[in-house]
This record gives structure tokens, C-alpha cells and sequence, in this order.
């Protein structure tokens, strides 16, 4: 048992506070022989990077990652992967303000309850920092999963603003600074988002990822489900309050005709399915379809207007954010939603793997 | 590692089939001396029974439940407790129908694909009838919160028919069939159910589960955080394709202002909050708030519309469900929902004893 | 987590007390469609049997194991295993004597003092009836392990007489009640024993259990190496104080010559070692050589000479076990050790099939 | 499941090779507000350093720790500690002789076997470096369980050179550079050493560590009993071929009478033991006596004599160790297996907590 771990054969451990040093994590059970380098590990990180935008947090970090061991020539070895990234803005500020009061919606109060200590630098460890180390680990899980498999998401709802579906284009998601797929939408978003972050003020969003590629068979029964494990990867993102698979709470008002998808044979012989209301799962077990996954990340929870709050030492205060933040943290979340269910895929391929072989 | 098991101090294991002889749980790390018997557990399977409205399954179980290992006096021991379930009205059904063809929207396909072989009598291990147990682990975990701590249960959705929000009264959800604290709203389902039920559909639902008197502390940072447990736990049960917690996906829409709860001094003083966005979770870890889980259930799977499929030998067919079934298997989903949230919170609650004491 | 599981992939959870209504396991991760059935399961029961013989205990138990769930049609499904053996022997014996002493070399004190209560009848869930499971456990593994991989186990120490390792004879081994692979040091023991069972006194053992084509390549480096998991694995079964994996203790006083196993090229072109020393572990991952266990049983606690003691409420007493007891509970062992040493095997199998492929 | 993991609640998790940048360990379950520095942890590491006589390896690292996360102002937060410690002493050194060949008694040939690749340079990951991630997480772990639990180690046996334990004494252990409590032995041993050392040969050891003030029912039952975690940890220290507790291999020929350590009422009115043939464990819990372990650590593989092996391509030669080696690696584990206990046992104070609260 661990917190700060995740997954069973392909198993992420990470560590490090917002201000601290560095950030890490460990990957134990890469299979051996996958040629990876450092390179290929910062494109990711370089896409999850924030101060690119007006529209995300300005901390100027590079975030350089070392893999420290378990490679060798250019190949793992088998043995664990240490990735560290050093924190280099972690620029002495005043955190008088923070230090004492807890910042409503944030970890501070619940760590301070906890633990009876929080290094409430930056956020310590509760920071969305850590996520950086999820991401270089998706990186990994993809070298895993090899490039039948492929992973992408997109930002689907921004405040009550949502896409319209049927204008998809995954092309567009790499055009906007929202990862947005709707060429439109994007600049809805752009008019709607420069007037929440100029009001001080900040919204939620609805992130999409989508597996395309996944063999059948993923997944195991009961507590092992592929989705079981989906949820618990994309709740314990920063800031996430749902999550769903195919057609998810919408599912409810369908009639179940319209959602049991049904099944025929292809013209390359195997099982085509009709539609995809499960979502790429079916009893927690991948059915070779695209395996799509929505989750909802709320406001960011710095904000300029004065929030009413206490203080370590039990009095009632007030508290506003300094500075500049994100309007919108969700936007950021796009790559490491995609990095979480490469994870966890990668995990229930070797597990797959364990059980029934190849 | 298991896919039968979950919780990580409070560890449950299930086993069983639908139509083997038995069913089973065993429940590893219970704290020793608490009093519990056979017929505490009993009454809430009872809860969860099957047959005892027109809106729930017919298939006859008693159901009842014994300790074969775990207890003496009268009391746990600290040793894994065994409960049984004897498989009674596991009737030689005719499964011609079924043994060869997929039926869309159960875990027909996926069993087959990725086991090659399956135990095709009444689903086998993916069968409902594994929530018998859940909800017996759910008696155990009670027990283990102790009498501050309540867990209860809802309807709050069926299909499109969302209830009034204004007019919960949890006094009413033991009067109806649905578990529905909306007297108006039971009626319209009732209505709109039967209508389901005679025209051979299915319908999905949503179930809300509320745990009152959790302690501030409970939960950990990153992976382990409380809500990615309990997303993981609702998500595994039958059926389920969406969690969320407190606001949830309506998060989205929220300020900033809107969505950080505030803090103040009660009369009492000690900290409350003067809203519950958050669920009762922050940073993973509980608030003392009430913990607010969401779940949404697809519709019933087998229904009487004949659904185009294809068989084991990779021939197009088609497949009919016989025999009357749930029109919405989400009723039932709602003692199972709180069994699985006092399940979490168990094994959270011996997790944050060993890390940080009493 | 879990006191009472043990293995990654191939996990094995055990319950059940000493005179409670049944003794039972789940076995989860078990590959799909291998074909096994309760015959074969009883096989291995029936050589652990008590009552054989006039040096082991005459508790009159049929051990017969029944299969609930995890199979169909006679072939593993690829869901947990769950098999269970009913308590017949649980005479109503007079336990006013154990009831409130705690007998010496025994778990009474340990169980009392950790959990506040305890389930003294015959022992409890500290009876070494418990390792029933560990052989049923052990037929499913050599299911899973294969034809190709043979594991033996021999008594080669009892009391101070060792056996004459060049005298080895493994036929020898089913043809006297205590698993002697020399057939002149059987009859050493028999009179011993004899002795030592008349005088109402206990000694212990030393067994030896053996895999023979083992693959090179299972285990991991660091903590999941194959000798650490067999360590813990064979000190977890009751009564034993030792466990040695080759040269052993006495690889202490041997040169780095004699210790380190040379190599050569094998007239089949494979590598094959001069020496085996290592006892088929190096680094933790198996070589393709012998894997050679040994380990030491403590002398049966229960005898007749009253030995001093406490009571539950604190006061000075004596005990003395009435009735016939096991002069050597070592005896019984070695099916026990050869289970063990086959669930390891083919819980590392699945974790090297998982991390390497095949 | 982490090969590179263990413990359940004190879980540490190490990583990185002998010739990489950096080898480091993340320690998650720490309690929060321990008071804890770098200097604490340093000086178990100096402890453990090798270079400090003639008898131990003479690779120059200053092993300097740091830790980088976990802690602030000084004291624990309740989130993962990660400790590194850079690799200064890698020279470039030539590794054409055991790039390609294995040498014996190593895991080259096993690791190559595994994984297909193998990172050569000084025994890679298999490299007793890790050890010191175990000596830090050691430090740790002591702080965890606090003042009053003394855990000592010491050298019992090199070669067949066994110390008279009616005169142990402990101060003597610091004043020798084997941790020899027989001031008379450690003058043997250091002839014997050195005519070995000369020869370019090597030989073994025994090491026992022992915990004093252990409270009496930490461990569980079956496969969570503290002896055999204990059993795994010593066994996967590198070299050690075998663990005993208490009266351990010796208890075979012991009787059933002089085995089973009988209790009284002490002066103090709680329970003792008359001896403690146990190693203070009894059915996997504590006794509350001193819990006591030992372990034997074959004779370093690296010697000068040239020995007979394969290559990575299937062909047969010879292999000797170049310049200067330990003569007997078991020297330096003394440190590493008292770390190993520590750790253990912290686990053990945790889930004791956990189970059964304070």
C-alpha cells in the first residue's frame, strides 16, 4: 500500500513539493528492451508546460527531466525508472498570507487536520505540480502500450460552454491553446475566458481522452475493472469531481435498446460493434472499441475576490489570491488525463499478459 | 495484487458465480472485540433482495447469510471473517440461448475474448448477484465506523426523471420502492417504470450516497486520496458508467466564487463550511462535511427487443431476453452503493490510524 | 494488504479456525482453462493427512475439499478460485484448561496480548490445520506451473540425526511415514521417535523441498527476489525458526572457490552450472538449476510434562497437554513446504510473464 | 506489487544502479512530525561506508544523502521522503572483461537471462550500492519506532570462526572493524581475514541483529507474521543464503521441554519469559522479548582465482577479478541487516495501529 503510488505491474510512485528541490517519480516493471530517452519524455512535458498562454499559470519552469536509472544505452534494463525534474522557479516568495490561512477549495485545511504540519509553500505537495511526474510517466506507459495504441483528449466543455460533437477535428486540437476540437468553440472560449480571468474570477472544464487501438480483454472482473481503475486515475487528477466512461450519467435517460450496443461481423471477420454507449468497456473488460473517458475538473480555487476563511490558530479572516493564475485549470488537465489512462492501460496490458498470456 | 479484492486494511475478497453453489466474501484486517452477528448482516442484505417489488428482479433468494470464520462469541477476533451465501434458486434454467450467443450491453463478449471460456449460466461471475456481497462487507464496515458515523442512500434519478431537490426526506425513502426521498417524484416512476416494464425496456438511474459524521482527516494526498477510492468502488459495481462527488460534473459551470466553500468559526469552535462544493473531500482527504457520492447506472442490459449479435463461432444472430427482468437494475444499486462508501471509509479509517494515530 | 494472503498474481487468502464449521481459501489469478478437478486437489490433501501414523496427531479429519466457484465444466474460468473443507473432528472437547493458560511455544499469549480475544479452541487460527489450504493452494499451483516443473520435498533432520545425503533416494521417500530419502536413517527416526513420543517430549525437523525445471528467469531483483518470497513463504508456516536456500548456513565457511557455481557450455548447447551451491537463485531470479530449499520445525509445543506458566488474569500456574500429540509436527510438513515452494514458482512465473513476456 | 518495494505501510522504494548518476529511496507512510535531518540519517550511512579498513571494498564514495522531499522545517510532513545520494565514485573504469562474460556467483548470467540486456558496469542494479538506500530508509525507520526500541547488530561467525557468545559484549562491537562482540575472535578473524585476503580468496559470515523494547503483539497471524516478513527482508539482502529466528536451525535437536520458553510474573506484574528459544516471535507476533534474527552471507564472489564461465555468446572461458575486493562482504552487513529489521518492524508498529488502534 502506498499514496503515492499507482497502478500494480506498471507502478508509478511519485514524490516532491511545488518548492521543494525537485519533483520525481519511480516506474518499477517497465518490461525490459523498450528504447526510451529523455527527449521523447519532454515532448510530453513540454505540452503540459504551463506559461504558454495568457489563459495558463505563469511559473516559468522548464521542466527538464533526467531519467536517473533504469536505462541503459537507450533501453530500460527491467529495473526501475528514477525521472527527477529539478524546480528551478521556486522563487522565495512572501507566503505570510498563505501561511496561516487556509485557502478555500484547497488542500490546506484538510493536509493541516491531517498531518498537524503542511509545508504550505506553493501548495507543498498538494500541488498541481505533481502532475508533471504523471505526464513523464504516461510517457513511459505509451512505450508500453507501442503504437497500435493510441491516446488523445481534448478539452469538450469550458464553464457551460460545450462543443458541438459532430465538428471534431482532432487536427484543430493542436491549433488552439485549449486542446479544443471545435475550431469555433475555441474562439468562444478565448472571448469567454479573457473576461473570467480579467473579472478575477475562474471557471471549470470537461476533459475528453479517448484509447483507440486497445486489443479486447483488458481489464479483469469485479474490483479489477479496466474502468474502476479509469476513475480512480482521473479522480485523483487535481481538482477532478467526476468521472465517466462512454455514455457515462447520459446513460441514464437512454432506453436500453439505445444503449446495449449491439454486434455483427466485419468484413475483416471480427466483431464490429454497432455503436459504443459502453465506452470501449464492457464487465470491466476492454471490447476492442475506442475507450473514452470524460472527466469534469472545477474552478480554479485561487481567486482575486476576498473569500471568507480561518486560520491555523482558529480565527476568522479573509483571503484573496496575488498575482496571476490559471482562469482555468482544466485546460492543462488535457495531457494528464491522456498520461493517466496510458498508465492504467499499460498496467492491465501486463496484467492481461500475467493471467493469459500473449 | 487481486482483481477480487479491494480496500487496503479493510480488505474484502468476493467469489462465486450466479449459479455456482455458493457465493462468499472474505474480509481481512477487521479490528478485533466488535460485536456483530449473522443477523445484523442479514438485515441489509434483506435491504437489497431481489423479488420484493414488481421493479426488481423475480429470481427467489433468501439470501441468508453465514459467518463461518472470523467471530467467536459473538465477537471478531482479528482474524479474516468468511461469510457464505448458499446459492438456492439456482434453477436448471434452459441456457441454449445464451451459451452461444453474445448478449449486448453484459460482459458476454469480453468474458469469452479474454478467458476463452466462460460460465454462461446466468452471467457467471459477472453476475449482480456478486453485490450480495459488497453489501455484506458493507455490515462489517458499520461496524467498524461505529454508530457516529451514518450511511445512507438514494434515488435521486430514473431515466430523465431527476427528483426535487427541495424536497428530500429521507424519511420517505423507506416508504417507496425506489428508495426515492421525493414522495411527488415515487409516484412518477412508478408510473413511468410500469410503462418500461410492460414495453419490454429498461431504464437507467442515479443513486446518491451520503456518508454524515466522517472526521476531518480521513483520505491521503495523490493516489490515495478518498474520492479516487470511492470513484474506484462505485465504478466497480454492475452497471455503473459514471461517479462523481459533491458538485460533480456541474462543477463545470460554477465561478470560482461559487465552487470554494467557505470557511467560518461555529458556535461550537470548530471549523464549518458554509457550502459543500467539494463533497466533503478536499485534496483527497475528508473535510468533516457530509461526503456527497453521485453514481449513474445504465439501463437493464436484457431486454425483450430482439438485438442483433453474433455468436461464439463468429455468426451474425440475433437474441431476445425471455422471462420478466428488472426494468431498472439501479434500484437496487442503492444498498450496494452505501456498502461500497462504508467499505472505503473503513479501510480509510484504519489507514489514517496507522499513519497518523488517533 | 492483507495478513492472510499471500502472492502477487497467483494470491492465495486463507480462513477458517481450528474448530469453526470449515477451513477454506480463494485462490485468485489463476490462468484460464486449465483443467483441474478435486481429485487431484484431494491427492495432496490425503498425504498431509493427519492420523497415518502412530507419529502424527489422530485428529480424524477426511479434509475433503470441495471447488465453489472458479470453475466450469472441470476447467478454471479465469475467476477466483474458492475451495473450502469442512471441520468434522470438532469434538467438544473440555477447554477449561486452555481456555484461561496460555500454553508455552504456543500463539496463545502472542494472539491474547495483540487482540484482547482469542478463539483458544484447538488453537484457533494459529492450528496448523490451517495449512490444509497451503496443499490445496499448492495443487492449483502446479496446475499452473506445468508437467515440465517437478517439486519434491524430503525429511532430511529430525532431532540431531541427519540423514546420509549420498544415500538419497527419492523412492524412498513414499515408502516410510516420514518422508526419508535414506532408508537405514528411517529406522533411526522410528525408534527415536518412539522414544520421544513415549516419554511424552517432541523434537524437531529439518525439510527439504526441491523444484526441479524451474525455467532460468523467474524472480526480480532487490525485494521480489525468488529467495525472498520462498523465505517468507516457508518461515510463514507454522512452528518453523529457519530457512536456508543452498549452501545455506553453510555457505558461511566455504571459499569463494568452492561457493561461486562455475559455468560451462552443455553438450545441448545450454549453459549449465559445475556446482549448485546457490541452490538455483542468483540475484534473486532463478538459474534453470535445482531450486533447493531447506527449512527447520521446532519441536511440537504441546507435551506431556507440566511446564510453567500464566493466566489470562495474571496468575502463576502450570500446564500439561493431555492426549497423544505429534512427537514431531515436522513430519507433516513437508507437503506443506513442497505447496509453498510451488505457489512461489507460479506466482513468479505470471510476474515474469508479465513484466517479459514469454 | 513493486519488485523494487516492500514493506506495507513503511514502504520504501529504491532505485538506480552502481555506475548510474544516483542511487535514492522514496519512503512513503512516514508519520508526519518527526524530527528528522539529513546528518541522522548520515551518520547510519557512515556506518555502512565502505573504505574503512582493509577488510572492505575500497570503492571511495562519500555517500553524502540528501533528502529532497517529505520534510519541513526540520520534521516530517506525512508525505514521501525521497533521499538521494549521487554517484561520485563512478570512474570510467574498462569493463571489456565483464562486459561479455558472467562472472559466477553473480546475476549477470541471470539478469542477461531475464531481461536480454543487462547494465554491466559494476553489477548495475545487482550491486550491494542499493544496500545504502536500506541503511538510510533504516534511519528512518528507527525514528518511527522512537527510543525505546534498541536495534543492534553484530558479526557472530567468518568462515567457520564462530565467537564464544558467554562473552559478548556490545561495547566491543564499535571497537572492531567486524562489529565482533568477542574482542578475542575479532583478533582471530582478523588473521584469518587477512591470510584470506592475500590468497584472493573470500569466505562468509553469520550476522545477528536484535531488537530490544519491542512491544509484545506486533506481527499477524499466517502470512502477515513478523518473522517472515523479518525472513524476506534479510533474504533479500545481497549473498544472504539463509535466516533463522530465535533458536533457529538449532531448535531441530532441541526437546520439546527446552524449546518452549515458559512464562511467570515478573517483579513488575507483567508477563516473562524464562528463555527466549522463541527470538521473541511466536505465532508471528512479539513476545515483547528481544526479537532475534540471523543471517548468513556466503563468501564474496569477486575473487582472483580464474574461474571457469560462459560468455553472453555461448562460449566457454575463464574469469578472474581484477585489484582489490572484500574478502567478506558480510562485514558490511551488519548495518544493512539491523536497517532491514527497523524497517520491518516499523511496518509491523504501523499496522498494529492500524488494526488495533493505540
Amino acid at each position: 500500500m502506498s499514496s503515492n503510488s499507482f497502478g500494480q505491474l506498471f507502478r508509478v510512485t511519485t514524490w516532491g513539493e511545488s518548492h521543494g528541490a525537485a519533483i520525481g517519480c519511480v516506474i518499477d516493471g517497465v518490461p525490459p528492451r523498450l528504447l526510451i530517452d529523455e527527449g521523447e519524455i519532454q515532448t510530453y512535458l513540454d505540452r503540459r508546460r504551463p506559461g504558454q498562454s495568457r489563459f495558463t499559470t505563469q511559473r516559468r519552469e522548464p521542466d527538464a527531466v533526467r531519467i536517473v536509472s533504469g536505462t541503459f544505452e537507450g533501453a530500460t534494463t527491467g529495473t526501475p525508472l528514477s525521472l527527477i525534474i529539478d524546480n528551478v522557479d521556486q522563487r522565495s516568495k512572501d507566503y505570510s498570507e498563505i501561511k496561516d490561512k487556509f485557502r478555500p477549495g484547497h488542500a490546506d485545511y484538510t493536509y493541516w487536520q491531517k498531518y498537524g504540519i503542511r509545508d504550505y509553500r506553493g501548495g507543498g505537495r498538494s500541488s498541481a505540480r505533481e502532475t508533471a511526474m504523471r505526464v513523464a510517466a504516461g510517457a513511459v506507459a505509451r512505450k508500453v502500450l507501442g503504437d497500435a495504441i493510441t491516446i488523445r483528449g481534448a478539452l469538450v466543455q469550458v464553464g457551460d460552454l460545450a462543443i458541438d460533437r459532430d465538428t471534431w477535428n482532432w487536427d484543430e486540437v493542436e491549433r488552439n491553446p485549449f486542446w479544443c476540437p471545435d475550431a469555433a468553440m475555441a474562439k468562444n472560449w478565448e472571448s469567454f475566458l479573457d473576461k473570467v480571468r480579467k473579472s478575477g474570477s475562474s471557471t471549470g472544464a470537461v476533459i475528453e481522452v479517448m484509447a483507440s487501438g486497445v486489443p479486447v480483454g483488458l481489464g479483469a472482473p469485479i474490483y479489477g475493472k479496466l474502468d474502476a481503475d479509469i476513475a480512480a486515475a482521473m479522480m485523483s487528477i487535481n481538482a477532478v469531481k467526476g468521472v465517466e466512461i462512454g455514455a457515462g450519467f447520459a446513460a441514464t435517460a437512454l432506453s436500453g435498446e439505445q444503449n446495449a450496443d449491439e454486434m455483427r461481423i466485419g468484413n475483416d471477420g471480427t466483431v464490429h460493434f454497432l455503436s459504443n454507449a459502453a465506452g470501449g468497456v464492457l464487465g470491466g473488460i476492454s471490447t476492442g472499441q475506442d475507450v473514452v473517458v470524460r472527466f469534469a475538473v472545477k474552478p480554479t480555487s485561487s481567486i482575486l475576490a476576498p473569500r471568507r476563511t480561518v486560520t491555523t490558530g482558529g480565527e476568522e479572516t479573509e483571503i484573496s489570491t496575488k498575482g496571476r493564475h490559471d482562469p482555468c485549470v482544466g485546460i492543462r488537465a488535457v495531457p494528464v488525463g491522456e498520461a493517466m489512462l496510458a498508465c492504467v492501460l499499460a498496467d492491465h496490458l501486463l496484467r492481461h499478459r500475467a493471467q493469459c498470456g500473449v
